[in-house]
């Protein structure tokens, strides 16, 4: 019997630990009072497992439970169904990490171009790559494809659209991908250096399917995906469909405070294909510590995955951040390079040069 | 400018409030220093705009910010991306409701067959309707079938699987749904009472759409999804292109805590089009308040979606909980009626007895 193991963080009294424990381990596999159970093989093989209890302190106890692989084969959805699907409704647990057997996680399939396939669309072998994002949300294609040509020409590996960029009537995903990819040749053209245009998918499968195809016929081989909106089985099929495609995974509606992002965003996004995944990096916009950031990243890494440290970038902290992440990271500046306005291509130009020219302590 | 006005929930400091609340409003609209935008239309008419701060004590502040309409249009995934999408990742913020104009709301559809429309296929026009699950997750097709009809011949309206229920090798949906329908239409033939099976939907949209054609042709005319697990915009698309349908909501993954469930699953499930939504009653194994129960049971209801209180319900609680939700509402007792083992008809007899007897005080 393959057993995953998942373990949950639990706040609770030290004398209810244990059926607290045993609780969560019947929601998360049979949902039903054991004594109603005939069969032994459920109970043996398919009923969650306590596996260990750690008192970590201040009320709070880590908690680790098999669960059997049996209930998720390599169904996207379903993984986190078991995991933490009724489990989410406690206001008392989170869960915080997987330990999945690797002949269970090969059948997710995991990052089809990762790290190197990254590397290699940048050109670029050993520095960190660079990111940034056209936005606002309601300028028109046009507007946003100036923007993806003068980062272009900044020397940018990847421009991606804002995650709030979907469909919308001031910006048709069509109009958006013919002309930002447009522009990305051309800049490309002038300067000799291939920025990646990096569109973002939006609504169901189908719809995304559709946008996938426009966008490789704009010469297009990387988009973004937010796996928690779309649904983990949606970015498993669109992954697995289209293997000439690289993926980058977005992490808004994460409620990361409740799954912990080391795991929801450095280990669950690749696994089921993202080759890359953003997040907010320490001392930005979001509360993440450099513990959390240091996790995810190396969670990332492990699994073939770039980490890409986003949110609250500046051109201030380059530096600092490579030392921190090493070369094994693309940068995300979005907001800040935004604030050049006019000198948005020399701010640019600053920031590819400041990542090439990094001495790595 | 159609906008949508979202409530958060934010722990701060009296003096931080404002400056915390308009920074919401910038992360769930352009997500970019406001002085990099030129464009006094975005400025206007997209970025989000502060409508009022609530001290609501204790340190914790109601934080109302308007949304552009425009952003999101009808697409149910877009639609939390802007609601809650990186704001999800602030620990100290919870999304505690949403105003939507009437003609915003129009767009997504609601419930296709609501509470009208499983009082038709229960053939009862006033009193509670009643439903159970089959479990546990393991067992094979044929004795989930013969859960299904020891149920209905107990008198349910409606036995639905378990949640956990996918697609697995040892329950293939395809086997599944044959049988438990089957089974159900034999019980309808000796009693005389209909009982509807309703299976539970997994995986991408492809093969959701796969799953609803084979419950059609095996005569079922209602499912369950998940909306969190199978994305806001898969629900809303399966919803939309199977009219004949009835949709149940399953609540897994929901995140409750983070996101409030009188919102999520009261509000936003049947926005989409839900016809019912499962949520774990009060005093059960959840920590769901009486007022949290109440709230999400009338916006349900607001929304002509049925509340349906699970998660711990017994037989010993039905008065207590019709009482509580008067008729408008389905009791689900899963579990707690499978420990009578080979007493389950008899006891589920109890049960629909108990509930059509049920005076409502």
């Amino acid at each position: 019997m393959t057993r995953l193991v998942a373990t949950y963080r639990v706040r609770s009294d030290a004398g209810a630990i244990e059926a607290r424990a045993r609780a969560i381990a019947v929601e998360q596999s049979v949902e039903m009072p054991l004594d109603a159970i005939d069969d032994p093989a459920i109970l043996d093989e398919i009923v969650g497992r306590v596996e260990g209890i750690e008192d970590r302190g201040g009320g709070q106890f880590a908690v680790r439970i098999g669960l059997a692989a049996a209930t998720i084969e390599a169904d996207a959805g379903q993984l986190l169904n078991m995991l933490f699907g009724n489990t989410s409704l406690h206001e008392d647990v989170t869960l915080i990490d997987v330990e999945l057997p690797a002949e269970f996680a090969t059948g997710f399939g995991g990052p089809r171009h990762g790290i190197g396939g990254l590397r290699a669309r940048a050109g670029a072998a050993d520095r960190a790559l660079t990111c940034s994002a056209v936005k606002p949300q309601g300028i028109a294609p046009g507007r946003l494809a100036g923007l993806v040509e003068r980062f272009a020409r900044g020397g940018l590996d990847f421009v991606k659209d804002d995650h709030g960029l979907a469909d919308q009537a001031y910006s048709p995903f069509a109009e958006r991908v013919a002309a930002c990819a447009a522009a990305a040749r051309r800049a490309a053209a002038a300067t000799g250096h291939s920025t990646r245009y990096v569109p973002s998918l939006s609504g169901d499968l189908e719809r995304m399917r559709r946008q996938i195809a426009l966008s490789r016929s704009e010469g297009v081989d990387i988009v973004m995906i937010a796996p928690v909106l779309a649904g983990f089985a949606t970015a498993q099929a669109l992954i697995r469909d289209n293997p000439d495609f690289a993926f980058l995974a977005h992490p808004t509606m994460g409620g990361a405070a409740r799954v912990a992002p080391e795991l929801l965003i450095g280990k669950l996004f690749p696994l089921i294909g993202a080759d890359a995944v953003i997040f907010p990096t320490y001392g930005g916009r979001f509360g993440y510590s450099r513990a959390t950031c240091r996790a995810l990243a190396g969670n990332a890494r492990t699994a073939s995955a770039l980490p890409i440290p986003a949110g609250g970038m500046t051109l201030a902290r380059i530096g600092e951040q490579l030392d921190f992440y090493g070369p094994e990271t693309m940068l995300l500046i979005g907001g800040s390079l935004l604030t050049a306005r006019e000198r948005l291509t020399e701010e640019t130009a600053a920031f590819t040069r400041a990542v090439a020219a990094h001495c790595y302590g």
